[in-house]
């Protein structure tokens, strides 16, 4: 469990692409969070001229044994299972939004309730038949955890491999804003009941119920380390994302990260290497209210604000034409010279 | 001078799409402001199944008077001109994202101060060699005023004729933040110096200035209709613009409206005929602090919020592919019925 992530300092590198990004034919700034963003991309690729490669979103699945009872998710666990098969028979928001912007699309089981049966078109990654109910006992076992980690990682490695040099993560699983509140809670420092939503769509009501559940099931354990965390109230397909990011960051890749869940995996990776964040344009801020408080922490302004509180990646899908537009402006803009343009000098 | 717009009022049709929006396999809401755009898509062009197609910029270039001095525009007034080359070479901003995206680009000579010898790929509706000085006269007549609404309707309707249904306009004009500025003030009653900002680059001292310059502009005038406003304080690429968005609003277009001279061009449209906003949608928040608070004026917020304030229709182009993912969604993707996925009642 070591990943070897290297900091972005090449500031030769940061001169040349400022230069570049200044001297294009407009004012200076006018093409706002695009030209940091272009400037971001630069500098991970260590390139003045980076390109996207066969972008992928890899969505992982996964059940939460929390869910089972129903007491912090209005759809039933079946939900996850379910919404797999429409991912493969590509009916879902996150099939659309990947065909429209051409960017390839994995499901992963991470760890279903469910026998797929090795269905086709679905990768098996399967850790176990759901986590545990963290209010009986931890999710998962440290080597359950770890190893999920590591399966998350493999399968970006062998992304990579195909040629992929930019990468988005999305997440099925009912029940698991209820991880992300409590991994938010524990790696923010926020007090849980600020960390709890509306997740699928619980109305005031169920929202205290799911905080005094949540706030329970806080009270309940102590954790010294991130993999700890992540083993206690993580689930299956977050703690794979957690290893994913981690993994794609090694791999000087351009991570897009989506919304609540994908975010909360974040703290975890930047958790076990501080440096992660580096890779990462923050695609969309979500209607779940815990992922604007994580954004607020981790100071970042994400690309949109559109309400979104889908997951499945569909953030990071919607978001990912802008990442074109930052490198395509950086690429092929004429600069006041090549054009012919008076500057403002 | 008359444009027949209709409201968008087929209550039915609402009810309709909004049954097919909250019956996709997605908690109710959870797509945010795509589901809001799908509606309206949808209301525009009346149907549960909207199509866009050939999407299109026209890009309006003129000069105006007042920049001449360059006392209100860090660039010179040449610049209108060579940016005019810049977009024919396809170098400039606006030529890389409609590529990216697919959008078809036109570019229109409104009145740029220069003679661009009928050169291929541009379109000449040029209504003069530039407008007049405001600080000294009118910077058009009345009847310039209306042939330039007239060409720009008669823009939209060629262009509508070549089988486009979705459009959107940008500028190219040194000097004109300057007249949006005082067409602001005018259709929303801001006070002048609220609605001048640093336009392309101004320092501090330089925008009180302008704000100074443009006050006393303000001050010398009584104007008693919209047509006389923009006549006024307009520009030959603004009162096409405010004439192309009135045609688009007539045939049932959806328009997508981007920065602060698109904006201010729609204030005009708006107030000659109150439905046409019915037909917007909003691409972009710019920089140039006065857009804000016209959008806080109509109660729009837009789509992005980057800080781009390039003008150019840039806003719009980036904004486009998110237009797409919600006409995608509503047409493509599988209900709860279909994909067999439980619901949460």
């Amino acid at each position: 469990m070591n990943f070897n992530i290297h900091p972005i300092s090449n500031t030769e590198l940061k001169e040349k692409l400022t230069h570049k990004i200044n001297h294009k034919t407009k004012p200076i700034g006018a093409l706002g969070t695009l030209e940091e963003i272009a400037l971001q991309i630069g500098m991970i690729q260590n390139t003045e001229e980076p390109v996207l490669k066969n972008p992928t979103i890899i969505v992982f699945a996964g059940d939460h044994g929390i869910a089972k009872k129903g007491e912090v998710n209005p759809y039933p666990q079946e939900v996850t299972a379910q919404m797999v098969y429409n991912f493969l028979n590509e009916g879902a928001a996150i099939n659309v939004f990947c065909k429209q912007n051409n960017i390839a699309l994995k499901i992963v089981d991470a760890g279903v309730h469910h026998d797929f049966d090795n269905i086709k078109g679905l990768i098996n990654a399967k850790i176990a038949f759901g986590t545990q109910n963290y209010q009986e006992a931890p999710a998962m076992t440290h080597k359950q955890c770890t190893t999920a980690i590591q399966k998350g990682a493999d399968l970006v490695t062998t992304t990579y491999h195909r040629g992929c040099n930019s990468i988005g993560f999305g997440e099925m699983g009912i029940g698991n804003t209820s991880s992300a509140s409590l991994l938010m809670a524990y790696f923010t420092g926020t007090p849980i009941k600020e960390c709890v939503g509306a997740g699928t769509g619980l109305d005031t009501q169920a929202i205290k119920t799911k905080q005094h559940i949540l706030a329970d099931v806080y009270a309940k354990y102590t954790v010294s380390s991130p993999i700890e965390a992540l083993a206690t109230f993580g689930g299956f397909e977050i703690a794979m994302i957690t290893g994913a990011i981690l993994k794609a960051a090694e791999l000087k890749m351009t991570i897009v990260i989506d919304g609540f869940i994908v975010t909360a995996a974040l703290l975890a990776a930047q958790a076990i290497a501080p440096n992660t964040i580096d890779y990462c344009i923050f695609a969309h801020t979500s209607g779940e209210q815990g992922h604007q408080k994580i954004l607020h922490f981790l100071r970042k302004k994400p690309l949109l604000d559109m309400g979104l509180r889908l997951g499945e990646g569909t953030g990071a899908a919607i978001a990912y034409p802008l990442l074109v537009s930052a490198v395509d402006f950086l690429n092929t803009m004429a600069s006041f010279e090549s054009a012919g343009v008076s500057t403002n000098e």
